[in-house]
């Protein structure tokens, strides 16, 4: 387990016009840099988690081992951990809080890592679900910076489906008078209970629930984990957090930039690093088809879907069959 | 178009203990029923779906003639036309409006079928989505009386992530505060609109989107068809009535009954009727994984996915392909 650290960025310009002041970025590092600074890795949070949620992917008898790597986790703004709603001043604070895109993140993550850990190549840039979102920006913006690649459960820009989505769950939580446009003393803690129930039918696949895998996380029946996971991890987060990240969530898209404008195969053609993309053959936000279509103009990609039933969840170690498939193609891309 | 018409069933006892007072079951019929009374066929309703709402199913260049069959729809309970919460006489009104089943109300419609149209063969009984759920009840209550049935996106048992995916709509309604417990006078509707919004996100699947199907139907984005069709089509429903549905789609199970007491595989081996199974290639819902569970232990059953990218929406003809699709399995049916 690392300790938060934070690089103190001041203000920085996001990409909607914005200034977002007092920036900090909370990380976490594991393992030592060696001399010729040739052994980092970057691992990218998803929505909601914190550096210390990203561990899985690493330890002693694993590909990723910090005995071996020199592991930096930023975590992404909007986490509660680095500036977010919730911890930002007035009168940014919660409902004033702006934008921030994917874009923003890599940005402020690579000023970071280059300016303040003088780090100019990484050996793997990696990540699960928004961390796979901000693995492929990294892979357009810094294609000479990183020699392999992992987007898991992932996508290069967020799918129609998975827009639809996501405006549907930030209405739950809007439609709850307690949440006041953002600006609530005492937490809406039934749009978040609300909230929590609604998302439980995503991440996990339809056979997730068809063998009672929740079984496997401790939970007796789906009751008690619709309370036990879901109602407990959304009410245990800001409301406006989850919002802003949702909001990062909903505008990813690698080539919604200067450099790009749009053209997302040709964004995607330039990506030259090794790659394996994972998406999981079940997971309903991140379908399959999107990560063929997304590899098939990667250069040097290879498609490699998990064949899990835990849907959105292989990403996430919670069963180990996924846990060993994701290990093995890390332990390759090392590899060189 | 039929006119709608009533049975009035006066007080019937529902599987839950409690009584339904006033009962009247709405319907219609298409075409003539012959000499011999050989040639009916029933097509039962989905989820907030009228009578009138399943005419794409027959015509005079279909496998279903009004020509030819006499087309019965009886409406299910609780779709606003059928009793229902908005227009059940007090005290059994709105939020006393009891749990129906799928089971009661297929015993009611087979007391209609029976004792006021006096019919006791079938060619055939098929539905779309709780169409489907009725129709497999259908097929274990009175399996002598049928040839063949036409399960279609649906299941004889609503999944358990299926469940997961009501409740949480359910929990939508319930956050509204104009939602009142049921007792509204004012129809709650922002809970309605987010109700549509969020539900946006599971009947047509990631490819439907992907693809921009929407285009298909009239609307020329997204938000349009979000606004246009989703919050429309909840906003123009009763949200009391929509909870009822709700409950008898989350609770249908066609074992569960004092004949099957949730022996489902039992249940599904009793039918006889010679069955084609068609769920759709991609829908959330109902994915054909349990469907093939379904045909697998039916003993005339085939199992035929429709492949389709409109998920749920594949048995509603909004796709001409995949109206053809089913129209060619309908054939084969009554061909006998």
């Amino acid at each position: 387990m690392s300790e938060s650290r934070f690089f103190e960025a001041g203000e920085i310009l996001l990409q909607s016009g914005h200034s977002l002041h007092d920036v900090r970025l909370a990380y976490g590092t594991y393992g030592t840099l060696n001399e010729d600074k040739s052994n980092a890795v970057v691992i990218l949070t998803p929505f909601g988690m914190r550096h210390t949620d990203c561990e899985y992917f690493f330890g002693p008898s694993k590909a990723l081992d910090p005995a071996r790597h020199f592991i930096i986790v930023p975590n992404l703004l909007g986490n509660g951990l680095s500036s977010s709603p919730s911890n930002t001043p007035s009168p940014f604070d919660r409902g004033n809080f702006p934008h921030v895109s994917i874009y923003d993140n890599v940005m402020l993550q690579h000023r970071f890592i280059t300016e303040v850990l003088d780090i100019d190549k990484l050996l793997l840039v990696m990540g699960h679900s928004m961390g796979a979102l901000q693995t492929y920006q990294w892979a357009v913006l810094f294609p000479d910076m990183m020699a392999a690649i992992a987007p898991i459960c992932g996508s290069a820009r967020t799918s129609p489906h998975n827009k639809v989505f996501l405006q549907g769950m930030r209405g739950i939580l809007e439609l709850d008078p307690a949440w006041k446009d953002g600006w609530y003393d005492t937490p809406p803690e039934v749009g978040l209970k609300t909230l929590g129930r609604a998302w439980a039918a995503s991440p996990p696949s339809q056979g997730f629930y068809r063998e009672s895998k929740y079984n496997d996380m401790g939970y007796n029946s789906i009751e008690d984990f619709l309370v036990g996971h879901w109602e407990n991890m959304f009410v245990s987060r800001d409301a406006n957090d989850i919002l802003s990240h949702i909001s990062t969530w909903y505008h990813a898209d690698l080539s919604d930039n200067e450099i790009y404008c749009g053209d997302f195969e040709k964004a995607l053609g330039t990506i030259s690093a090794k790659a394996i993309v994972m998406p999981s053959q079940t997971d309903i936000y991140f379908p399959p088809e999107d990560g063929a279509y997304e590899a098939a103009h990667i250069p040097n990609a290879e498609f490699r879907p998990i064949p899990s039933i835990w849907g959105h969840w292989a990403g996430n170690a919670r069963n180990p069959e996924d846990a060993a498939f994701i290990d093995q193609a890390l332990a390759e891309l090392l590899a060189g």
